[in-house]
């Protein structure tokens, strides 16, 4: 194995995940491979668990699964719905989609809501809607209502606590379910003060893993409505791995190389701190879309209440193919970009701005797409790159944010 | 991380799997993480799937899933059975049993045969038992066979091609599905040739890799059958992720660390040679054996055409807890075995001698376990080690699996 | 050991340097350490002295030291000199002062020549004045011409052929020995065809190893010298490795981590292909003196015939601190530049542009020095993060530099 | 770089040094090189140098280079002797000899006491034999006495307290300097409180590192003694790296990614503390002297109160090629042992037993040995990994040095 299709330097990787993956953590899930029943996993498994719960913000069980997030998404479903029970979902973009038809291939009955057409890909969820539409099922047949926190296909962060105050308001006993693959450790994320039944995340975003594990977080009352329902599962079920995982253990072989990883994630993201994460997260965010409005193209995120820290989604001007662009960019700056995905394919791009970066990086990435829209000819109003640059410049990070002196 | 727990020199992780990742594989899956999309990891996936047919010698696609073999197991029921399907299943252990278990909470009916009690566990398939089974079938309600190949729990490797042969002889349509999650890459294994239609495998066993990616090896019938399947599926369905294996992509985020750790796995084995690597695995496994027998300890296999090349089974004498044994043993001369499961806990205990090892390793794990068995009181008839030692003094190895001059 | 000073990201090391070491070089040199008297061990001595040999363009032999390039300094001078020989050595920076303190601690006479003061530091070697001091030896007492191929201090890169010319010239017999620490693998280098009979470099540079390593290329005329030489010498002695190398060993324990890593960087470097190698530097350096030039501040070089394509120097304008500079950069960018030293501490800064670089990590680079510049208050005139990229996007690097597409 | 030679599992390195690199150096030499003149830095270089003092039970300046240990050998006498200075040296083995060879080309004038022939390789230093020849040199032209601590080419330890107090009941003023190259973290040692002037130290061996670090621990008087030395030195000066080391930063650049390992390595042995260390070399080396006696081989060390911790000498019958029976092991069983060097060519091997090891690590070393003893046709009394075998296993090591439970 040797990568080498890049001839020099860095690639730098600006997908919205994964994201680049720190050296300390690299290093971390090469260590030799151990047995997953020895004293010394116990050790190791217990040390994630406690980690997970203060990154996801609970006091419950966190089940982590040897799997990709997709996993996960199945796995919430798989564990709390019963064939053809009818589920709430709203949608914000590509991954709300991908879910709601993984929602239909598991025999369930997904209702779609969300602004009609593409529009509704540039807004978060609108919570009201979603209060309307429990207050009008009286027979209590929505089971759960399945949210996306950051939808990392268009760059929007929904307010997942006014989903919250939603149901209540309705007096709808739904479970709530949301997907934060994209939003955790990057964006404020509270398990249990906002009432969360199940929480759905992946190890390749903000916690700057590889590929390759997953998570649901649960509340007592998914726990609870586990015992009922009646999709069949074995793979994805909560009850052994929440019952061995009290000695540190799995039911079957877990991840064990990626479980150092996340140690290792873990001890970076608690020793920096939570805040100072969400806080490097907005002010990256900030300056990259200085820099797209330098540009004078719109962000695929319409509503400024809801941008994502995580992304931000470009859109090009009619007529300029985005892949081509990106095409042009990754052969030209070995920079790689997210791909518009369904209903905006080829009409925008995405910068990722999560996880292990900094400003530099993050220049260099503008600079990048820049450069690129130049040479493919897309007219531009300013200079982005310089806009970031002025934003950096006037907006210090943080003293703990900065390299030792 | 610093996997401390040792406190000098290597660990022997002697356990059927996970089993000892090389150095090199190691260094592979610590590469940066690359864009799933980009053209650099299209290679990649072109190269890995067109390396595992290799190695489950078959033209047919192999899927390859982000999670651990327990998944590969659900993915092979979830794609081919319809609920309340009827599978004949034989119990050659405790992995042929969680299957079972598996097929159950997923809404189908096993029927497991086999040996009465415990005996079962020391015998391989009986393919005639089979074909009786098959015959009496004469409406065709059992749509498949599922058997394990080598049976990590006991140490017994199953003809499989007579289990093909069986079925045939009855003239029934089920479908072969074979359990070779430790079997693969370890002992000869042909999918097209034994007419297997799901073969199952895993990362850790043969394929020296850590943990967290699964293998199903499909057949065109087995593909067939999956269109009219009932069970509800959605991440394990084979459709999509053979459709966009084409061109060397999956439809979801694969593990692409562990793709690279494969990457280098299925270099190093054809590089090598599959028939060596059997060969050294025949070597190891006769030579554990003859310490065994020099112990004067029953080998659980009880049926020596069926030994497995991967692990042994070791029975310890009435009153003798394995596991206690097994703790000193860990605890004094850092060696992982594998412990007794299920119906056999406590009563034996398990070597693995598969993967990355050679002579000198399996001398110092039958050294260890002979040092542990005098301490743990255990009487034993004569110097295992003497005899592992004299077996592989006597039984040179080929040339081209010996150290370079 | 965890390098957590940094909060988040990857740092960009700069400086002329270490430079950056590319991840599967750090793999390689990860590696377990084996036997330096093994088989193994001999093969890969073989294969880096052979492959040494092309990157030198030599046919004669390559002497490896596990030791840092000062030492390769020494080496040179303890196993040609005699104590009491005159050496004429030419200033064309701090390396080639500290060289010539070198001579003179190892009793050495060295003549210093050059243009006086600081000018010197802003000029290559002028093979003229060469020329003259060698004439006007008719004694030959001068045993060597000592120079500096590309002066790491200033961004220099002097005509070693002009300088070989000129003891043609001369008719004199001095030993033409070249510092080319910071040049191999960078810029053009010809050990042979320009008559150098010892040829200095180390690993850090354009090797893109670690520190640790260093080398000696010899000329038939430097081994025979060597038998003559009177300095007192054992460790850096030509004779025993010479012979030893031979067969691919060293007479004392090689850096064998390091040769690993080399072995990797020298499969790098011949895949690329040296002319590559250096086009990628050159472009590289005329994108960043156009940066340069943007700001409107001098470069340290002022003559253009001699630029170096590793690095540039950058002379801050009257009053400003260079290293206070250099420190607020640091601690807000996370951008490591290269210090001025010796005559010009405080009044200058290096940019490394070498190794295994590319152009996002150059505007990065570039952006966090303009960005440091106006923090520090030093008036810019213009933006040289925008001459850079004017300039890449303009100058496409040839297909063979680019990203797969 | 793939290191391939090994058809399978990994490498037995017994060789006497290098000794096995830990996993977790490995992986903390392979983080990325840092600008050794950056903050960072600077910590790293001052943690390292007080640690060292720990493992040299020193208050004084430890010297690190970045060169092998031969080079340290070389900085020992070239900062404190003057040209035709007289040294008297004692041959206890190859090592001895080859440092008065150095002292030799350095143009010092050794005096090589000892037992005559080849005997005097199977004793230490005759402590009584320096005070004579000191109560001899009434004039004190002998300016070092220069012993080696631990002989890694016969595995003799000798008594370095011994020395001092003959040097002192002779009431003569050498400096003492010890090369501990081999002994230093694997045996006691005890740089103040013997009164060693300059110990000389390397990496490869009871730190665990790869070679290419080498040591210098210094004596006020030492320091003193360098200030008139006349031989002329640059690389190994102290003067300059121990007026740095005082900020943790070197005159040159270091070689900064073993220094990464360095400081994982100190971290290990304070951790596990210095006795402990100590403890487990004195248990190991005992072991598999039994196992000698077994065989009823004659161990190369003839007194048993200078038994080597870290390597046991093996002589093999008349007529035996010590040489060829390494290679049929090595051949064979992937096992690597040290030769035996100068007057003992062909006539013994060296079995290390030092560093990152354990029990069965050493039950295979010996097992190996043992198998290639009988294939090549060398009679042997009895089974050396028998003897072994009873030996760890009625000499549990203490708890701390336990696989945790």
């Amino acid at each position: 194995m040797k990568l080498n299709s890049h001839p020099s330097g860095r690639h730098f990787l600006q997908i919205p995940g994964p994201s680049p993956v720190p050296d300390r953590i690299l290093r971390a899930i090469s260590l030799p491979t151990i047995d997953h029943r020895g004293p010394e996993f116990g050790e190791l498994g217990l040390r994630v668990l406690a980690g997970l719960q203060q990154v996801f913000n609970t006091r419950h069980p966190v089940v982590v699964y040897p799997a990709s997030g997709t996993g996960a998404w199945e796995a919430a479903l798989a564990n709390t719905m019963s064939p053809g029970d009818a589920v709430l979902m709203y949608e914000t973009g590509h991954f709300a989609s991908l879910w709601k038809k993984m929602a239909e291939r598991l025999s369930l009955r997904p209702e779609f809501i969300g602004l009609p057409g593409a529009e509704g890909w540039r807004h978060g969820v609108d919570a009201e809607a979603i209060e309307r539409r429990l207050r009008a099922d009286a027979g209590h047949t929505i089971k759960a209502v399945c949210v996306v926190h950051n939808e990392t296909s268009t760059g929007v962060t929904s307010d997942i606590a006014a989903v919250r105050r939603a149901i209540d308001a309705a007096g709808h006993p739904a479970l709530l379910m949301v997907d934060t693959i994209s939003g955790l450790a990057c964006a404020d994320f509270r398990h249990d003060e906002w009432g969360i039944d199940v929480s759905i995340s992946g190890s390749q975003k903000g916690l700057m893993l590889p590929p390759g594990i997953s998570f649901n977080a649960l509340s007592p009352k998914a726990l609870g409505a586990s015992k009922a329902a009646k999709l069949p599962r074995s793979f994805w079920a909560w009850d052994e791995i929440v019952e061995m995982n009290k000695s540190g253990y799995w039911p079957y072989t877990p991840n064990t190389n990626l479980l150092y990883g996340l140690s290792e994630a873990l001890d970076m993201l608690l020793e920096q701190g939570l805040d100072a994460v969400f806080a490097r997260h907005q002010r990256w965010a900030e300056g990259v879309r200085a820099a797209v409005r330098a540009w004078g193209l719109p962000i695929q995120c319409a509503d400024a209440s809801v941008y994502s820290p995580v992304l931000t989604g470009v859109i090009t001007p009619a007529g300029v193919d985005a892949d081509a662009l990106r095409q042009l960019i990754h052969s030209r700056f070995d920079l790689s970009l997210g791909t518009g995905l369904g209903k905006v394919k080829g009409r925008m791009f995405r910068i990722g701005h999560l996880g292990d970066s900094n400003d530099l990086t993050l220049v260099a990435t503008v600079a990048g797409v820049e450069m690129g829209l130049k040479l493919h000819g897309v007219p531009i109003a300013g200079s982005g790159t310089q806009a970031l640059m002025d934003h950096f410049a006037a907006h210090p990070q943080p003293k703990t944010l900065r390299a030792a002196a």
